[in-house]
């Protein structure tokens, strides 16, 4: 998922999504780039499982994962919670060795 | 910042160093690879911003950003809002639009 965000088109492409549902043709107009290139970007998006699409008739919808798109985001809620323990810790430790802080 | 996030040994880091603090040898003892390349990957890390370090002495100390984090933490957290709206203003307009609903 985080591969799939890390070029500036997909991630254009879920902040479009991210205002609702677009057609193909919807997501490749602002970008500038050919129309097998836009399906490239959505194959991968698709494969990270950030967007999900359906085709009725000859249009197909595209629409973001909100379960995908809390996971990635959850993934790095939890490093910065432990990072915010971690200083809490060290804190700890400093307000109980004064000493220490005093060396560093 | 997602590309530097968007390879496992890099999250592997980066998991370590929401635990607190630690030294290149430290960072490079779990990973089955050569130290070259373990600084490649902290070299990514730091210049994505999301890791920093120090040299004292010989002893070079990473550790993580907690700002570059957040605000990786926060373009997924808006897009998720954006969704989020997205969908509340579908639900309105079915709820105010019932034949809509049969349609689709």
């Amino acid at each position: 998922m985080f591969a799939a965000l890390a070029d500036p088109s997909r991630r254009g492409i879920v902040e479009r999504l991210s205002r609702g549902p677009a057609s193909v043709s919807e997501l490749a107009r602002p970008l500038a780039m050919s129309l097998p290139a836009v399906l490239q970007h959505l194959q991968v998006l698709e494969t990270s499982g950030l967007v999900r699409s359906a085709k009725t008739g000859r249009v197909r919808t595209c629409r973001l994962d909100p379960v995908a798109l809390g996971s990635a985001e959850q993934w790095i809620a939890d490093r910065r919670a432990g990072l915010a323990a971690s200083l809490d810790r060290l804190g700890t430790y400093l307000a109980e060795h004064p000493e220490e802080e005093e060396r560093t």
